[in-house]
């Protein structure tokens, strides 16, 4: 049995992320989480509660150098940020294919479109080849998460890339847009829109 | 249009790949060529076709320090290699999520099972969940290259881990497996053998 800590992270006891958790549980709900934190949570707990099998991808990276000192894990030394080609979360659900970015902003009325090229091209390929695919958009003012259909953000890319305005407004996700419960565990259980919307 | 190679490598004024790949169009045939390199040029070409959308994903690593240089990139100075917890390669084919692991071995009568726990309790999820599993087997010596459906993998695992044989002999792989025609392009072309074993 998996036990969970009062805001909602398993416990393991090899698990360092534990350690920072309960220092964390001093904080209630899931105030000074991020929505990449968030997400993690809610991923595993869809993994370990056999709902789902998605995961977040690993930060791609360009390796230079690596030391491999005696008696020790080898150690890189140098290495570069690389840019992703596709969005940052996929995985399988109920025998289909999801696939989603999370975006997380701080402006109050809309969500900035900027440096999205490879993730906006990679979803319309995953649309095209039938799969489900969205944005997961955090406003940290108000602590709203909504699921917004690819097809939404991939419109307001094209018409910005053809020199119209660089945010897709709130007022179109509020309308076009799904409003994600967030609850203790699963922490954003965006798999329930998921269903709704999708299934 | 795409161009390419002879040696089926695309043709891309701004890659770099293209570079190296014109060094090696020296070699005739994909001697030389790991398996993880024809897998990338496989993938690559899938995309571009757009027959599939199936990336390798990137190597975990963890990352302990970055330097912020002024006016150029910021560099990783420390990081370790993380073990993943899922296979190297996923993606979307026909509407379907397909999941795959690619192994190279020397040997010439086995595959070795070694560190696979984690790729296996994946691919028991995945298979569970409804999505498409298996191994790119590939045999250096002989230069064949096989799919092996993840059930057998695991089958032979578990029995592993239960004190049994600490590999898979090539027999059962010629049985249980399918070969992969190689060509040009695409070089490695396991999506027609997935075509005829699950859809």
């Amino acid at each position: 049995m998996t036990i969970f800590y009062p805001n909602g992270k398993p416990y393991k006891e090899t698990d360092k992320a534990a350690k920072q958790c309960q220092n964390q549980s001093a904080n209630y709900g899931n105030r000074g989480m991020t929505l990449e934190e968030d997400l993690n949570i809610t991923n595993r707990y869809y993994l370990e509660e056999d709902i789902a099998v998605i995961y977040k991808k690993p930060t791609p990276v360009q390796i230079v150098n690596v030391d491999y000192p005696k008696r020790s894990a080898a150690k890189i030394t140098e290495a570069y940020f690389r840019k992703a080609s596709t969005t940052d979360y996929n995985g399988i659900y109920r025998g289909k294919y999801v696939d989603f970015e999370a975006k997380e902003t701080h402006h109050e009325t809309l969500l900035p479109l900027k440096n999205h090229a490879h993730q906006v091209i990679h979803m319309k390929r995953i649309k095209k080849h039938g799969g489900i695919g969205f944005v997961i958009i955090k406003f940290t003012h108000t602590n709203e998460v909504f699921l917004l259909d690819a097809d939404v953000l991939i419109h307001y890319w094209e018409k910005q890339a053809a020199g119209g305005r660089k945010s897709i407004p709130k007022k179109v996700i509020l309308k076009e847009g799904f409003l994600i419960p967030q609850k203790i565990l699963p922490r954003i259980d965006y798999l329930r829109v998921v269903n709704d919307v999708y299934l």
